[in-house]
């Protein structure tokens, strides 16, 4: 199993305070040592940083815990070995193009005995479970969608099936994105809060570190945070339910996806 | 215009002493400002650093100048914005997949008025004309190529001809490489060195530092590296003819393809 930590904004904001107790989970608070990685949008463009080695320990993660890199849509991993050795290939998020978009992945849980017959044109590099899904989820979206990113309600409709069905197989929470939606799926477990004005101060679990937002932010900010488990201790988290396929947009969930165009 | 450096080797190296130089072209011994990038190869991984700051101002270059990360094959960047806004997205390298690997592109020269009417399966998300030369490339490969990657021989034919019609249309130096091959292909601008036993010490030109690689070698490793224009001044570098393409492996341009398998 891994961790999920997922960042959708209405301004572009760093994610150094939640990254850095979520990094912990690599190695000291948590077990999930076998790589890490994390992907920001910054307007189109996307830039991941991975590394196999401990989050805790690597000198990548050292440099996105103290470089603010402002972005509207993050994803980030920490991975516990399932399927797939220890290696850069099989490291979380994955990335590929669709639409003339990046759409970047990342997946808590495990598919046992997931192998696809068809993967069609997305192919997997690595050797795990989960690019396996990413391939499946934007092979299928190409195919109903040829000419472009569809409507929200109609990308969502066919998420949710796709979706469905891997979940099917074994457990599948997951962050997907491609710069201008979020996608959540809780299979068992994720979690996420949304902060915004009235703004307080917040507190790591994983480390006696906190932070006042009222010295940070501007009373318009609002930003989603989406978690495997809560990152502190003295706010109100929103536990998902099994089979919820949230989309954040400008920080929010988007409640009623039925009424999207 | 552009500068590029890669790096092939028969065992994992880090790029650390050419990186020192090349990236100081980025803002201060030259005025190559408007972003940078940097892929790595390892094993079927890769991994790329992208910043749209100039190199000499990044502190993610400052971390792949510190860091050193081994890999057999690199390709890296610094842009001076011809086409396309300064943009994360409009960093070179760029990475797409096919067959089952990760392709790494970047270019250095313009092709102005390029713009192919159909662009297939792989569409640029930036705005430059190196990203679309690059789909092109790929969508021609995948297309002569459905199955998989074919023997060396029949992909450098396929490629040498898609090169040439692109490079029709104006300066088109790049580097090309899957982790498996790196291939260089010269416009009008490219250099590159072979460092293998007997080493010696090297002296960048853009810096006055100096490596002593018979400290940090053993007697086996072979290293080659390419560059727009030499980065040591007590070496002698190999200049490519216009219209040449090369393709190194284990750290040698092999110089017969005709022959290969």
């Amino acid at each position: 199993m891994c961790q999920l930590l997922g960042m959708n904004c209405n301004t572009p904001t760093d994610i150094c305070f939640s990254f850095e107790g979520f990094s912990l989970r690599g190695g000291r608070t948590d077990d999930h040592c076998d790589g890490w990685g994390i992907a920001f949008f910054e307007g189109k463009g996307c830039r991941i940083f991975l590394d196999a080695k401990a989050s805790v320990h690597s000198p990548v993660a050292d440099l996105v815990r103290r470089y603010p890199i402002h972005s509207t849509h993050v994803i980030a991993h920490i991975r516990k070995a399932t399927q797939g050795d220890i290696a850069l290939q099989n490291c979380h998020p994955f990335q590929r193009e669709l639409w003339g978009r990046y759409w970047v992945f990342a997946h808590n849980g495990n598919l046992p005995d997931f192998n696809p017959a068809n993967m069609g044109f997305y192919k997997a590099v690595g050797d795990t479970d989960s690019e396996k899904a990413f391939c499946i989820i934007l092979e299928t979206l190409r195919q109903r969608f040829p000419e472009g990113k569809p409507p929200l309600k109609e990308l969502y409709s066919t998420l949710s099936k796709v979706t469905a069905e891997i979940a099917a197989q074994g457990v599948f929470n997951y962050l997907l994105s491609d710069g201008e939606h979020l996608f959540a799926y809780c299979s068992t477990k994720l979690s996420y809060i949304v902060r915004q004005a009235p703004f307080a101060a917040a507190h790591l679990i994983d480390q006696d570190m906190t932070v006042d937002f009222r010295e940070l932010t501007s009373p318009s900010d609002r930003v989603a945070i989406i978690a495997t488990t809560p990152l502190t201790d003295n706010e109100v988290w929103t536990i998902l339910e099994p089979g919820q396929l949230l989309v954040f947009q400008d920080g929010l969930p988007i409640m009623s996806v039925d009424r999207c165009n």
